[in-house]
């Protein structure tokens, strides 16, 4: 099966095509550069071309066409994904959503929208129309795609209040468009849900999206420190127990985060200090005024009350996957990991990765709800020396009974819980019979013995020049 | 002291004052006769004179009058509590504040508001003003004012989401007139709140309540049946557990309460079949579907989707305290009990409980957040035969790790945890140092050394006659 790019770009040149270099190198990467594993293995992964549909009458096109010709396709929103779960390893086309973006309706507590809408227009648009924004969304908010949002990510800031993006009821239809000879139009709801919904484009293309929206608020934003580390952990768990307050985030830094890589809070706070980040609603601010004046923790900065300098911009700009930018821009030798610490006992478990790794590994806690309990994740970031160091602090983790959902592998399963998810699998055999579909990323696809025992490298990537 | 009635009254006569024994009776009682046992000791309780002021500076008019003749003042609403907190143990002024009820500021998330407005007159106003609603509200939404929830209340619909009134949070300010020479009018906030929140108004009369809202959904109402009674309380708090399910209500009902009480589900339902009563946010019902989808309960009723010739009404009527009321108006012998099941372990919690007393008592579950975990509690229904077996029941209840919040008991000590609350007592030696508001229902202060040895009797309470 060799693709016929020359036939697909011909076929497909009324449409908006792109085949210059330099554009096209730019539109088939994503922030896979945060793992230097990827960087080392995608660096060179480049498409032949870039289409961007205007409709999804144009996705059933280019599929079509692609399909005839053998050419893989590989979706995208803008790309701000970090585990190059957006990059063409077989070359091919890139399928750029950005133009089908269209906001398409809005009701008391839902939203229909076109994939490429960027999760910051969403939420202007939302609130204006009825006082609503989404649920929850990623750090990269201000240039993130819904369907980037939704094929490629787990959750983010708002999942203090609402869980994962896979918990049954925070999407509730996709409008999946399939690879075959005739490409379909599936209207995927409740448990297939799972088919589609974070398998990177892997199984079909998401031409439109059906998900619940929240009240909108104003919220307050915050920098808080504590000087004790577990209290700093105890008081996290504590404000997120507390059901009569309404937050949408509620992050930890493990000393001297804050103060080595924000550059706009160095000036406030020690390297001993801990820091977090939080997202309260106004109507919820006495409230949390209340519950703090139990513990001895300080408010350093509230936006709008403040007299800092400089203003430090949008405070989950410092949380999820930013905490990592954040400190890759002042370090680069840092990454960073995806660690389960879950519900039972976090706050023991965080103190115990502490022990056993700081200041290798520096814990930077994300408290969400986890299956109707509080819960802690941490995107640790780690002082990166070599890959099997880096392999081995994996295992010992895991060993300790916090599992990892590897940042530094591009396949599916190996960003995830390393085993076949059978639902995706057998979507895919439907909907994109000859694998046309971001190619090597799901490893039960193309290799379904696989063991797991190493660092899955797909053979069918497009090698790097010497 | 004795009060001097007649010179209270005459001061007072220039406002809309209410001496009629007929009409006064009523505006002496609550639904105290949900308990045999409060019955027994209140039904004789009178006022000797009500009055309804217009605005905060009657509210001070009355209490500097009734305070200077030594007159005690029971505040109330409407008078839906069922614990006899709303009614004048000692007779004199009843202070009705179903005229002060005026909706003062609606703005996202927030609510000032006066204490005489109906919880339902509320949802309409903040629903038509901005698409909100109030987080929480008992079962006599239609009839209940909010100062009386407040004052009275525990929490209700909306606690499987919000938590519990005296979270942190669930209330923002309350406005309280104290009962000196010259009444004060102080703002309450923060710590301060549990002062005067659950308290009967013993210490202070709220003239203005500021309170958070949520957005206002047109939920869901629906009835699910189970054939296994363990099943469905598994499903009850896996249900509640799943973060990305909006949800206001869900209660469980032991079999045969739904058989045998609820007139007009009856005919669809076995004496065998536990029955869940639900309460689900629209874009959350394709969720709930698939979830549902796991378990084997089944979807009997759900409002505009039904064919059932008789509807049942608002399905939040069947919950919460209604349960009590469907089954006492069928069965007069019914009576009930609150019980704390908690939140470790709280399905085998109440098997235990149900082995031990069904069907003598029967559960009448419902599951809320409690300090950011499920739990439930149960407003189980009792067959009564005398005190000392309903007393019986409660000492096994609490051996059996299961605290009760004694709904026979008329002071705040006793439907509580059964000790002082210093806060509460200390702000009434400040706010009433004559002891005139509502009088008999705070122990601490008339029987600082009582030991809860048995039901406490107020020495000050009229008695009946022979």
């Amino acid at each position: 099966m060799t693709a016929n790019i020359e036939a697909a770009i011909s076929a497909l040149s009324h449409l908006d095509i792109d085949t210059k270099p330099a554009s096209l190198k730019a539109r088939s990467r994503d922030f896979f550069w945060y793992s230097p594993v990827l960087k080392d293995r995608l660096d060179h992964v480049m498409a032949d071309f870039a289409v961007s549909p205007k409709s999804e009458a144009e996705v059933i096109e280019v599929l079509k066409v692609c399909y005839a010709h053998d050419v893989p396709v590989t979706a995208r929103g803008t790309g701000t994904g970090n585990y190059g779960q957006a990059m063409p390893l077989a070359g091919g086309c890139v399928l750029h959503l950005n133009q089908m973006n269209a906001i398409k309706d809005i009701s008391p507590g839902r939203l229909v929208v076109e994939p490429g809408a960027l999760l910051k227009d969403i939420d202007a648009a939302t609130k204006a129309h009825s006082g609503q924004e989404l649920r929850m969304f990623s750090s990269t908010w201000a240039t993130a795609t819904i369907g980037g949002f939704i094929a490629g990510g787990s959750g983010g800031v708002g999942s203090v209040h609402w869980g994962a993006l896979r918990d049954v009821g925070n999407i509730i239809r996709l409008r999946v468009v399939t690879m075959e000879e005739e490409p379909q139009i599936i209207e995927i709801t409740g448990e297939d849900l799972h088919r589609v919904s974070h398998a990177y484009g892997t199984n079909g293309i998401i031409t439109e999206l059906e998900i619940p929206l929240a009240a909108a608020y104003d919220w307050e934003e915050l920098f808080v420190t504590f000087d004790d580390f577990e209290e700093a952990l105890r008081y996290s768990y504590d404000l997120a127990s507390c059901d009569g307050l309404l937050l949408k985030l509620v992050t930890l830094f493990e000393p001297p985060i804050a103060h080595d890589y924000f550059q706009r809070v160095k000036p406030h706070v020690t390297p001993e200090k801990t820091v977090l980040a939080l997202m309260v609603a106004p109507q919820s601010m006495p409230g949390f005024e209340t519950h703090l004046a139990h513990w001895s923790g300080e408010v350093i900065y509230r936006k709008g009350h403040t007299d800092w300098p400089r203003d430090p911009g949008l405070i989950f700009e410092y949380g999820w996957n930013h905490t990592t930018l954040r400190a890759l821009k002042v370090d680069p030798s840092i990454t960073y990991l995806q660690v389960g610490i879950g519900t039972e006992d976090p706050v023991g478990r965080a103190l115990r990765l502490r022990e056993e790794f700081s200041p290798e590994v520096l814990l930077h806690i994300e408290v969400t709800r986890q299956n109707g309990k509080v819960g802690f994740g941490s995107l640790s970031l780690v002082k990166f020396t070599t890959e099997e160091r880096l392999d081995e602090i994996v295992r010992i983790h895991e060993a300790m009974g916090a599992p990892n959902f590897n940042p530094h592998r591009y396949t599916l399963e190996e960003g995830g819980r390393q085993s076949v998810d059978a639902r995706q699998l057998e979507f895919k055999r439907q909907a994109d019979p000859k694998g046309l579909l971001n190619p090597g990323k799901m490893i039960a696809w193309d290799d379904p013995d696989w063991t797991y025992d190493r660092m899955y490298a797909w053979p069918g990537m497009t090698k790097a020049a010497e």
